[in-house]
């Protein structure tokens, strides 16, 4: 079903020398005044796309300026997917010489902006003409050369030529006159008059003279994907322990019978780990131990056996067609499924066979196994993307997302990307778009801030994050302030990574949850789900409160990714009522469906955190006691400015949470918070 | 003497398209790995040069990584003007995957710089070997993969052979000793020790596997300067007030007269305002009259009469053989002459009658006097560069400048160049240093912030700066910031806006100044001679404190540019033994020969500044104390940390303007300044 377009090698690309003076330039042609320059957001000098979802608006500023004292005019190009030619929105100065202006998007795919601005020569004479006249200045020959200006703007309100923008007879026959009564002597003071009004300035406004209009140098990206890239609430389960019966293994029907449970708790994307067969060769045994004894399930990251690949499914999960179904009754409960993929092998996968070049050899001629000096993982034989035969490698890989997307599956969670090329990414998942663009890529990468941030750039569309280590207030407040706030950078992270918090995952069992204490679970749990508004948990583990370590480290005893769990499906709990509950007042409130419109409130408490969202007129806010041990209180501030309340007036915080309602008045109002009994607050703010 | 280049009409230069993923895409490239980004300095993404001067050494720094855990190796590659073949010097890592690197610039022209970087295969396999030895694991398949990788290197160690670069028979040979060793499997331990050593890792850099290397797509400028641009000493006076006689109008010869006591003071840059024919048509009277009175000489910015205009020399100041002889005998004095750029004309110019339509028509067909409405001035006739014939306008300019380097100038001040456009000055400057590329511009622009910062951008060595109006401590603290710090900012002004500091002009008479406070004059001299290594005063009447107002404006009663003036050329004062002294101390002490090596000491006095300036063991602490009324003292912090002075050692600071020493010790000592004795101490540290 998908034309495979084989990548070729590259005529290497000429590096942009830095101009001397060329007059090719545009911006060095002569008569082109106009500078606009640091424009805002630009990611690497528009190397990468920003990203969106369809009703976002965004906001684009620049500095522009010319020289003299001429005014200035600006606009913001933008258009849509494929289209050619440009929308126009009015851009308007801020201070120094900084000009703001918005357009907003709407359909799935790549918009594209830039700027363009030219000196108002209208409005530098409509300024000149009216300090003359305050000074008493006679204006006659002024007003001469204005008859030609409103001559101009006529021939303009008649429509261009190519009939690009259509005319208006009214407004030229308006500006006809308008020069006429400008030529006439008789008719100084209305002239005059007329010259300096609003009616005029307006009409200067919408029939500008462009002359030599500077364009900025480059065309941006935003990448605007599906609404779910924005708000989604994963689910994370391991289908073969999705049996009823203990010491089954569990299947795609086993996973169905749980979906009005889950959509019942109300997450909407259902997270499989890989579902593929799973290799023989040096299994894996329960706690990742390297002697597997017989009937261990193994691992599903070592993927690959003679039953297939990357392209089937497991056997004891089921058929290809019954994952389908899965998918379509799924469906039925508005949620998707995402798979996970995880480009490595097990020694028993068809590549290692059919492709042996897409692997490193060893010198004895052995393919390389795993390695991370000094461990070794045997199961493992990582693909060496380094290879000659590179393009047929990535080309399979494409093969395999589309055969996926065939199946029905939007959304790939991708294991450890960072151990694989960044170009590699930006080619495959752009690739994958052209024929599937909702498709949504989460990035599983817990590395250095650039690389995660590169993946980022590169097309991911959601991130993992440092969130599972964030725990303490300041911590906390820093973070987000990196993913949320600009700091008037141009390539911020809020323009380009999207945060998935994750409290735990099947890889992760932090130290501050290895307590178990139930409130602890509420804050990581809550924390997450009113932070950021993409969160997800490794469902029946985390629900159940699952803690135990595996010898002192960030891992789980008796992990499910080396042994297939029993788990009481039925089991209901404070954290489940919280998680519910919490799920539904995110679909509720708009102000918790954006991870970007964050404000932290002053709390005089070191332990307790305090924020505010607010989505028009829905403004929601939250307060944390991250001491799980004990009641904390402090007095918070509300931004009462910022939500247009007078400091005299009697507001209602309403906590979605309890349902209790509390009359509160100006900035600093009082909270108490009792780990044992609920350690937070969700007020929704009501006039 | 120049060839004259037309200026023709570009072809509009395509934007760059925000790339969708394109395999051409040098970094899309299936194996490049590595990423190079955030590059600085880069002044907006290397449209714009950065500015150096001869010896100066260019620091760069740049976010550098891969994929996955390998090790990376980066290299900053440079050429100095005119070399085809890049230099490289290594870069190292600091933190959170940033690099730096650095090169030094010796000729004057345009350098340019970028990066490469690769996966250092060689240094990760010693890297993992080192962590399987370490584990007690048998590395022998790992010596293996090591010998193939030394007779890769062995086979570098033996040249290009395009003969780029030379080979090294010794290192080859040693290389190929290696990889046998690594093979011999009697020769394990010690094959592991070599593997492990130094040595071989030496080697390893020398002759790295540079393997699918990345190339910054962006060549970045440095436009070096001779060294004049960053070290100079500005005397500025009108000839036509030169003479010794009252009442006569002075002439190149009486200038020449002066030449020895403005040199003994120790400058080396005399700066007159224009010299051409001045016109009669509205000529202006003393005190900028509208009416002029009989044989009033006007305003020697009212260039051009039938005598002639940019091309010529005010007949009463003599001939162009004359101003030869100026800048001959000047040169005598390491003096050179600077001219000054106003490109406006009087109505009796010749370019109004030979070229009208390089100026802007009113109605009536007339051409259109200059105007800052309500003001008017008949006087001037502005030049229109929105002109059609733009092209030959920005020729003859050239013309006119080339004309002037052939008289022997090399500097240039340019009057209001933020009236002109920014296109045009890119060009000019760029075309007059193709043939003189000695040539510096200094910018008289005192407009909004981002102008100024183009015009520097577009080629001005030198611009004017608000220091005229920089009067408190923390006003100057914050301006100098902005002037020389980088906040991490690629495009920070210290990159490429060199200040000149002016206490007053023949413009402006600052309001700090009209008192006529002695020791007011000696700070506001001092603090533009010490904090900045390119200044200047408007000379005779500076030395002479002449501060009178005209009617409360920031202008000077009866301006020298409305009048002769008769000035008394061997008076001596307090300030004329200040300035001497200072300008002696600027030569004989490189630490004030920068403006960027500025570090601000803490004083707990809201009067006092302290400000240190090193260069090499020249190490040189200023302490002004700005309240010009009152005695202050204070303790200041003098950074020895940062000058290695521990703090129980003694160390001498030589006041280099009164010859005191005194013993200090430790961080914090006690200065104490009376305005009326010297508010002032210029310390040398000596240890």
């Amino acid at each position: 079903m998908s034309k495979t377009t084989t990548p070729k090698k590259p005529s290497k690309s000429k590096a942009t020398q830095t101009p001397t003076v060329d007059l090719s330039l545009a911006d060095v042609y002569g008569q082109v005044r106009v500078v606009i320059e640091r424009v805002s957001p630009e990611l690497d000098g528009g190397r990468f796309p920003i990203k969106a979802i369809p009703g976002d608006t965004i906001q684009v500023e620049a500095d522009i300026f010319a020289d003299g004292h001429d005014y200035v005019s600006a606009r913001l190009l933008y258009r849509a997917p494929h289209e050619k030619h440009w929308h126009e929105s009015p851009m308007h100065k801020l201070e120094n010489d900084r000009w703001a202006g918005a357009f907003s998007v709407e359909q799935v795919g790549r918009y594209q902006y830039t700027l363009e601005a030219w000196v108002d020569h209208i409005g530098s004479w409509q300024h000149e003409l009216d300090l003359k006249v305050r000074d008493g200045q006679r204006v006659t020959s002024e007003l001469l050369a204005g008859a030609t200006l409103a001559e101009g703007m006529a021939h303009r309100a008649g429509g261009s030529p190519t009939g690009d923008t259509a005319g208006n007879a009214h407004d030229q026959a308006e500006l006809f006159r308008i020069a006429e009564l400008f030529r006439n002597p008789d008719a100084y003071d209305q002239a005059v008059q007329v010259a300096l009004g609003d009616a005029f300035h307006q009409l200067a406004e919408q029939y500008p003279e462009r002359q030599h209009p500077a364009r900025y140098s480059r065309e941006l990206g935003v990448e605007v994907d599906r609404a779910k890239a924005g708000f989604s609430t994963w689910y994370c389960l391991f289908p073969r322990s999705a049996s009823m019966t203990e010491g089954k293994h569990g299947t795609f029907r086993d996973v169905e019978r749980l979906l009005p449970r889950i959509a019942g708790m109300g997450f909407d994307v259902l997270y499989l780990p890989p579902i593929h067969p799973i290799g023989t060769a040096h299994r894996k045994g329960k706690n990742n131990s390297v002697t597997c004894l017989p009937g261990e399930p193994g691992v599903p990251y070592g993927i690959g056996s003679p039953e297939g690949g990357h392209d089937a499914i497991h056997p004891e999960l089921g058929t290809v067609e019954d994952f389908k179904h899965l998918i379509a009754i799924a469906r039925n409960y508005d949620m998707e499924v995402a798979m996970d993929l995880a480009i490595q092998c097990s020694p028993d996968h068809p590549w290692a066979t059919e492709h042996p070049e897409w692997f490193k050899k060893r010198p004895d001629g052995s393919i390389q196994y795993a390695e991370n000096p000094p461990k070794k993982y045997q199961d493992i034989y990582p693909v060496w993307f380094e290879t000659e035969d590179w393009r047929n490698l990535w080309i399979e890989m494409k093969r395999v997302l589309l055969l996926w997307a065939s199946w029905g599956v939007r959304i790939v969670r991708v294991d450890n990307p960072h151990t694989k090329p960044f170009a590699f990414w930006e080619w495959v998942i752009a690739e994958v778009k052209k024929e599937f663009p909702d498709m949504i890529f989460l990035s599983e990468a817990f590395t250095r801030p650039k690389v995660m941030q590169q993946l980022a750039k590169r097309g991911f569309a959601h991130s993992y994050t440092y969130y599972t280590w964030r725990n303490s207030k300041t911590e906390l407040m820093e973070y987000m302030t990196e993913l949320t706030a600009t700091n008037g950078q141009p390539d911020a992270m809020r323009y380009y990574f999207r945060p998935n918090f994750w409290p735990t995952t099947h890889d992760i069992n932090p130290y501050i949850l290895q307590s178990g204490h139930e409130p602890q679970f509420l804050i990581r749990y809550f924390l997450a789900a009113t932070l950021s508004s993409n969160y997800g948990i490794y469902g029946p583990s985390f629900e159940l409160m699952e803690h135990v370590p595996n010898a002192g480290k960030e891992e789980f005893l008796n992990s499910e990714k080396y042994e297939i769990k029993h788990w009481d499906w039925d089991r209901t709990n404070k954290l489940t009522y919280l998680i519910t509950l919490t799920n539904r007042i995110r679909r509720e409130n708009p102000a918790l469906q954006q991870t970007n419109n964050l404000t932290f409130c002053r709390i005089d408490d070191d332990h307790i955190m305090a924020y505010l969202k607010t989505a028009g007129d829905n403004r929601l806010l939250t307060i944390v006691n991250m001491d799980a041990y004990n009641r904390r209180a402090g007095m918070v501030q509300v931004p009462i400015w910022q939500l247009g309340i007078d400091g005299n007036t009697t507001y209602v915080v309403h906590d979605l949470l309890t349902g209790a309602r509390y009359n509160w008045k100006g900035e600093w109002n009082y909270v108490e918070l009792d780990p044992y009994m609920l350690p937070m607050h969700l007020f929704r703010i009501e006039l």
